[in-house]
This record gives C-alpha cells, structure tokens and sequence, in this order.
C-alpha cells in the first residue's frame, strides 16, 4: 500500500504475520520518518532539556509542538517572523502541532464553548482569546509544522455517553471548517497537512461513526484522540481497535497522548503508527527512569554507592558516562544535569522500544517481545534490593 | 622556566614583550593544560546543565570542584566507592578542588574557628562537622582531584589590617599541617598535588610576608586567595600585584575565584595562568549573555523578533542554531534549554577570550585585545535599541 500528495506519503514496507502491526514509511517536507515511531513532546518548542542534535542522536526523527502555548508565547506571527517552527526549535526534521483543542479543554481558565469555537482566558495574562476550527489552521500555518492536526473537541469523560456523542458530532463539523480553511489556504501546497482525528470515546458504534465521518475527507493522515485521558485500559483498548480497524491501510495512523511501553506494544499490533507523549521527558524531570527493572527512582537510597551504568545495554549519554551512584547524587542535588542525562535515557529507552517493535514486525518474535515488555514494565523491585 | 615532580609540571612556552603574562603548559596526571585558563566551576560534581563532552568542545581542559559541597553531600566516602570524582563527574581532564575553607566561612551555619580548625553545622542535614588542615587533605584526597588546595583562613574584610593578619598567619600554620598530612599521605605520588594559598588582603607587606611563607614549602603551584569577596578594583589590584610579582617564575600560579573579562585582562598581565569562577554558568542560568555589546540581559524585549544569532562569530550550540528571538522565547518561558544555552555561549565566551589572550601573549597585541575587551564591557546598549 502507497500513498502519495504535494511532498507528502505514506508507504507500508511490512507487515506482521502476527496481528496489525506494520512498519511504513511516512513523508513529508522535512524528510522521512520510519513507523511505528514515537514523537517526543516539545510543547513550547523545546523538547525540555534536549538540544535537537542530542534528539536526533537519541533516534528521534519527528516531534511534536503544542499550537495552544505557542500562540500564548511567544505568538504566532513572532514565530513566523523568526523563521517557522524548524527554525525556532532548530529542528530541520519532521514536526507536527497539535491543535490546542486538548489544552483549551483542560488547561485554559474559564474555558466558553460554543458552535462556533471556544473563548478562553490566557493562562499567561488573563487575556481573552478565541480558537475556531478557522482560527487554529490558521495559526498553525504561521508555526509551519509539516502536520497540523484539526480543532476537535475532546469530552472529558470516554464513558459519557451523551457528552461523547456531542463532542464527536461537533468535532465533525469543525472538521469540516479545518478541511475548508487548510485549502483556501493551499492545502498541501503550503508544505503543511492536515490529519482529522476520530473521536467516539470507549463506545465501539461512534468510534464507527467518527471514523466514516472523518475518512469522508481525503486527509494524508487520521489521528485517534479522546484517549489517555484518565480512562482504563480496557476503554483504551476499545477506543483505539474500534478506529484503528477502520481505518484507511493505506495512511499513517496517529494514536494522540498515549503513553507507556505497555501501551506502544498494544497500540502498535492494532496498526497504529506514531505516538506522542510527555512520559519520558516529565519522568526525567521527577527522577524516573524506564529500565528493565520498570519505572525506578533514581532517588532511592540502594543507588548511593552503586558504581554500575542504569542500563549496561543502552548507548544513551547517561549510561555511557554515569554511574547510578552519580546520577542519583544529581538526582538528589537538584542538579540541571541529572534532569538532563534521565530525559536523554528515557528517550532513548522509548526509541530503542520501537526499533525493537519494528523488527518484530518484520522479522517475527512479537509475543517474545510483548511477553518482556510486560516483564520489565509489571516488575517493581522492593526498596531493599 | 621549566619544572616537573612526579607526573606534575609546568613549562613556560613564550612571554610576551609588553607584561608579565606567559603562556605555559601546566601538567597533571589527567592531561595538559595550556595556560592562562578559565577553570569552569563544577561545585556538585557537574558544571550546572553542561554535560563534560560539551565542556571539552567548548574549550575547557581543567575544571574545579567544590570540596565543602561534596564532603556534606554525596561524602568524600561516596565519591571514592564510585571510583573518584573523574568517575563521578565523567570528566576525565585536569580537576582541581578547593578546600572548602571559603564556604566554610561564608556558607556553613555557625560557624566556629579555634586555631585547631572550624566547627560548623551542615546546611543540608544540621549535623555539626569540623574541618582541619589535616582533615581537608584527607578528604581531598578521598575525591582525588588533580590538584587539592590547601585549606586556609580568609578574612571577610580585606582592608581590616588586624583580621587579615590574623587570617594571614593562622593559613600560614595551617599550610604547614596540610603539607605534612599531604607528604604522609604518599605527597604527589598519590596522583594528586598541593598548591599553597597566599592571603594578606589588599596590603602590600602582608601580601609579600605570605608569599614569603607560602613559597618556603617547594609546592608544584601556588595561588593567591582572599581576593573576590567584595573588594574595590584597586583592592584587588594590588593584592594580585604584590603577590604575583613575588611568585616563583618556574611555577603555575592560581587566582582564585576571579572573575569577569577585564579582571582577565589586568591579572593575565600580572602573569597569572590559572582563574576559575561560576560567572558565566551563574549568568547564564539567569540569563544574562556576555557578548561584545556588553553582558546582555536575553529576555529584553528588543530581543523578541530578532532572527539574528546572539553573537555571528561565537561557534557555540546556541549562536550556531538558535536566534535572539528564539533564546529570548526560550529564557521568558523558563525553559532548561535557555539556561542551558546561555551557560554554552557564556562558556564558550570565556575560552574564547583566553584563547585570543595566549595569542596576544605570543604574537603581540596586547594593547588592542585590552582595549577592545574595555569596550567591548563597557558599552551597555540602551533598552531601545
């Protein structure tokens, strides 16, 4: 399966004899991304912590920027007079923005919704601010991703029927308006795409519903929102089989927000391809550590005097240069540099992930790989050890 | 002027014909230094946000460390279980730690001073510690730095004629009992060296008496401390001329805690080849970049729209990728990668400065780099401009 429009594709180079799973090729302006693939979180244009050629190093190939804190600082059109995003955030790769949907639903201060759009107050300066489906393509053509993705409205609870139903119905009908501004204003001409996002909480009939809906648009590619937001997994799981069946084969599929290893092995055996999520940057930040010994806490005291790398089979800055004693008295000390080297291992242990999930997609061995996810991530060693 | 012990040496490569600056090469177990030299400050064990392969592209070949921080925390006996503070810090160049004396004076909670050494409480925990001559050595040699400073007396006043002579003689016994435990302690063949530290605050004779006593035990270096701590320019002036010009020719000298680009300038002139300072990691954490327009405050408004890089020359990760705007984005948002930025111009500034003022020692040129460093700090642009 192939697709191909103005700079932009999507191509399937195998599929897993297993489940779903199939490894692409996903092209845009500023290059390729191989998928599945996970895009770390730069949401004020900076992925915290990381100078892009680190993130590039780590097997970063895409990120993501968050259109809602970049049009409240430093604005649009100042990011647009210094260049584009890529420019700010010295990223010549692939970059995508949200839209900000998520942000004004759970961030913005006395957050107005009507038909039209929704009318918030800036959390920088109490401003008040107006995002419509029009509004919102139009800023994030002034950031200049390579995808933007369209204004939706995410319900606050998956499991609301009546609430679900009403914010997939108008997620459609912004999307529409998304879809009529992205080609008065060139379309994919402008070097930027648009992807829908299919809502329809953990009900397995809108999912359904919300998939015919947004498909009914030519897009490059389809995102599956409304999910990692607080509900359970089985109601994830729901959520994302109920679209991702539906979907076209033949164009990336964007699972928005999610999350853990556990969730990427699932996710990724039901077709999905990229990922976002603020997991291992914040985890790095708060002294968390993915490991095969799961998520430790670089804190805790059996570390102090331990002369071993965290990981002796990661290639990342800190495991290479540290030992766990080192980097849990950076830890302790509050020092910059401990935030540093954890976010650049956790990055690296969420990349090495789908290097290892794309070659179980083509080489075979999933259930191997799923069953020692599940190992490292369910195993929690006592304190004592 | 050449001089070597047992893995340590120095060796004058040229003078220059307009002062009494050189240009030497300074060696230690760990490598070579070239001096003059900035001395990047790495108090906990890590220069603040700036990992050590970053250090060495920057131009830093020595570092120092904070003996008092690292004796409170992880402990001297941490530092060694982990295999040293080169281990620890992932540094494999010169280090060089000081004694902690000045922190004990100026940091520790209750402090309190008898002629056998200082009693104090720990800042982080309250527990009440007590460093002598004899006890700093030890610990020194615990983290195995390079280089171990004596421990010594500083008066918090250095026009207080009776403080500072007091301060004066009890370094001077004190440097007596750190050379002794220094020689039990197997002397330089433990890999690590000794360098004696001159007082006498801004008084010529007390300055020339300390020299006196300093200089009467064969130290592999030596540097003038007591300087830094509030005094006027000409304060400082004379304390580094009356020791400096006493000093013996054959071996490096250090003057501790100094400074900014002009104070470089005038004591590199006095023939001093060793400086260290958190200056440009502390400025650039409050970001503040030092430039040729002076040190610049990045979060100026005038900065929000400029595409320009900080500074077109410097070769730095920030002036190499990043604009004015964007640095400015970055320090107005809080982001670590602002700080860290800053911190890798003002780093590379530093160096830069040294490496232009070992080429005015060995080509010429001295008036017009110190002109040219004058203006260059002098000038502070108006906010409107």
């Amino acid at each position: 399966m192939s697709f191909a429009r103005e700079g932009f594709g999507y191509r399937v180079l195998a599929r897993s004899r297993e489940n779903r799973a199939r490894v692409g090729v996903f092209t845009t302006p500023h290059g390729v991304v191989t998928t599945p693939a996970f895009m770390p979180v730069g949401t004020r244009g900076t992925v915290k912590g990381v100078q892009p050629e680190e993130l590039f190093s780590l097997g970063s190939r895409m990120i993501l920027a968050n259109t809602y804190h970049l049009a409240l600082r430093p604005g649009e059109d100042v990011v647009r007079e210094l260049g584009g995003l890529h420019r700010l955030m010295n990223w010549n790769g692939p970059i995508l923005t949200d839209s900000g949907g998520y942000q004004v639903f759970s961030l913005a201060d006395l957050m107005k919704l009507d038909e039209g759009g929704v009318t918030f107050r800036s959390v920088i300066d109490g401003a008040s601010l107006r995002f419509t489906p029009e509004r919102v393509i139009e800023i994030e053509r002034a950031l200049g991703a390579d995808v933007a993705m369209a204004f939706d409205h995410c319900a606050d609870d998956p499991l609301d029927r009546a609430k679900v139903e009403d914010a997939t119905l108008r997620t459609h009908r912004w999307l529409e308006r998304c879809v009529r501004r992205h080609r008065e204003l060139d379309g994919e001409g402008s070097g930027q795409t648009l992807f829908g996002i299919v809502q329809g909480g953990a009900f397995e009939d809108l999912r359904a519903r919300s998939v015919e809906a947004v498909t009914s648009h030519d897009l490059v590619g389809y995102a599956i929102g409304g999910v990692s937001v607080g509900e359970t997994r089985d109601a994830m799981r729901i959520a994302v089989r109920s679209a991702a069946r539906r979907l076209p084969e033949d164009r990336p599929r964007y699972l928005m927000g999610v999350g853990t290893p556990l969730d990427f092995v699932e996710a990724v055996a039901e077709g999905i391809d990229l990922f976002d999520c603020v997991t291992p940057t914040r985890h790095g930040r708060t002294k968390q550590a993915f490991s095969s010994q799961g998520l430790v806490n670089i804190e805790n005291a059996r570390f102090a005097r331990d002369p071993r790398p965290l990981d002796p089979r990661c290639a990342c800055p800190a495991c290479r240069g540290f030992s766990r004693g080192t980097l849990r008295h950076l830890a302790k000390s509050d020092e910059m540099l401990g935030a540093i080297l954890l976010t650049l291992h956790n990055l690296r242990f969420f990349h090495a992930l789908f290097d290892d999930l794309r070659a179980a997609i083509e080489f075979g061995g999933w259930a191997e790989l799923a069953a020692r996810v599940e190992g490292d991530m369910a195993r929690v060693l006592p304190p004592e050890l």
